[in-house]
């Protein structure tokens, strides 16, 4: 994680926070792929595994024709599996790999996803030095990766004999918490929703917030719907990045729709920075976002119990720098991932 | 189908070709989009399916953010999974839906990939105004659209019942053969193996046929060892655009291992285009080369039983121009799929 985020509310709960922004590499792109790297070497140190154990690896990143995917993960040699659906991801990819699991593709399959602030200003935006003034409404990109291990029923059983090694330490890592992998952490995916692009006809790449919640609002309710379910079901209803903006226009939106989400849902933009403390204007944002969130704190309350089970929906919205300066809307897109707590 | 690929020797097989490579559009990202929606149309419209009955939708292009996907494919409210495989992505969709159809999660699952010339040019390369020269190795983007519809047994049976509408005509369309669809187009996938990164590194975005081949040669190997084949178990194996420098260097590096497919090797990069006489340099290439390449010349001699199987493997050059510009190598993937005849 870069050291914004390590500062922020989630902060103590990576596994890694880097000293600096550039992970000791020469570029921004390539500090995003050392991130990926080392959120795949975290999470197979944890279980140790070796690459060659994981089948299939979903992964993806917000740069265009995802560089950081590319060359963060070409050194495992994992069948990979490139998606792209910007800040959405890593609900693709949670998706993809256990329905990969599930069908008896592969009994180990890994998701990985990852952004980086100074990497996508430059994409998306402006070059960091020109220092553009930044409107409230514009999220902050996360700086960060989070890499997921799927498993199907009898390779768990397999994982939690083997012994967790003990410590993951690497030269500039925080030194991580020695903990084994145990039966508490199961935590599976019991369903998921994939989302199609919806297009209000926003046309402001700086309030990316109101760009997606249309697609998290079509998703949450044809979820809803297909499972049958209310939104009590899930003690919690976790967006990915629509900041404070997008999280009041998608409430109003499902109110339109008679589905009342204002109890129990929450967004992950909102939950990894402190906007006013820490200047993020509308929230956090980016691929990372939701995926390290997800994992370093709704996986540690779901596997607790404190949680038994939430509907995750990373959001993502549909732009290049191309797009946008032709005149393109900003579409948007979510994917719905069911999260539950396995009981004993 | 862009003009130049309406000229080549696949020209009287594509359903349809425009009258200039614009396709009524504002601008050549907007002209790949156009391209995909009529590619999905045609689909659509030769089996009278609706974009309703179709619960997964495969998409990706080569452009940043993979905005040719995004808005060509955004008006038929499928739910999409974003892919990014670089020229690879057509493997990588047609493996995807298979294994959803398979599994059982859909019935009817659609993959669609696209590129064009001129948007190509203009996201890698150089301006097309810029008139730069290009070397012999260059290989040369395919202006078009292939999309394809996958289903399981049942409604494979639902459809043939059906009655195909007769003409599928717009506009500007080349006005398609009025045919049935009917029994002797069944086609199945019965294999995929999927791809990693390979990195022999190249440098040269001038020479991706080099980039690739090493790719190529690594998914070939590993399905024939998976699935204990010879390459003489497939009437041909059919890369995606190495066009005839990589097409030598796949061939010698499979001869170091002992694999000869000197003898059914084809490549779409050399099916597509008449090299020396349209000027396309070493052969075809992009996303859209091997799935128009599948689609006009593949599909037809699988279902007419003139070939009863191929290992169908689309190839990827993994780079974006900032990766270039900062001096990374660019890694292939590759992606292999197992086509047969459905025997009656």
């Amino acid at each position: 994680m870069g050291t914004k985020e390590g500062e922020g509310p989630l902060g103590e709960a990576f596994d890694m926070v880097g000293e600096d922004d550039m992970f000791h590499s020469e570029n921004w792109e390539a500090a995003e792929s050392a991130l990926q790297k080392k959120a795949m070497e975290i999470m197979m140190g944890k279980v140790n595994v070796a690459p060659g154990d994981i089948r299939y690896l979903f992964g993806g990143d917000l740069l265009g024709q995802s560089v950081a995917t590319s060359f963060g993960l070409e050194s495992f040699e994992i069948p990979l599996v490139g998606l792209y659906g910007a800040c959405s991801t890593c609900g693709l990819a949670l998706s993809l790999a256990a329905m990969t699991v599930a069908a008896g593709y592969s009994d180990l399959a890994a998701a990985v996803t990852s952004s980086h602030f100074a990497s996508a200003e430059k994409q998306f935006r402006f070059p960091l030095e020109y220092a553009n003034q930044r409107p409230l409404s514009t999220t902050w990109t996360v700086t960060g990766s989070g890499a997921f291990l799927l498993a199907g029923k009898e390779k768990t059983e397999e994982l939690e004999g083997r012994v967790f090694p003990g410590k993951v330490v690497a030269e500039d890592d925080r030194e991580m918490e020695s903990r084994k992998w145990t039966k508490q952490y199961r935590v599976k995916i019991t369903g998921v929703t994939t989302g199609r692009i919806i297009d209000y006809g926003v046309r402001d790449a700086m309030n990316m917030g109101a760009a997606m919640a249309p697609a998290a609002k079509d998703v949450i309710e044809a979820h809803l719907q297909d499972f049958g379910r209310e939104p009590v079901y899930y003690d919690k209803i976790v967006t990915g990045d629509l900041g404070e903006i997008g999280r009041d226009i998608l409430i109003d939106l499902l109110h339109g729709k008679g589905i009342d989400i204002s109890e129990n849902h929450t967004d992950c933009g909102l939950e990894i920075f402190d906007n006013k403390k820490q200047g993020t204007g509308s929230g956090g944002s980016g691929c990372a976002c939701s995926a390290v969130t997800l994992s370093a704190r709704f996986l540690p309350l779901l596997a607790s119990g404190k949680l038994r089970r939430i509907l995750f929906v990373p959001t993502g919205a549909l732009l290049s720098k191309i797009s946008f300066n032709e005149g393109q809307n900003v579409p948007g897109i979510a994917h719905a991932v069911v999260l539950e707590r396995e009981e004993d």
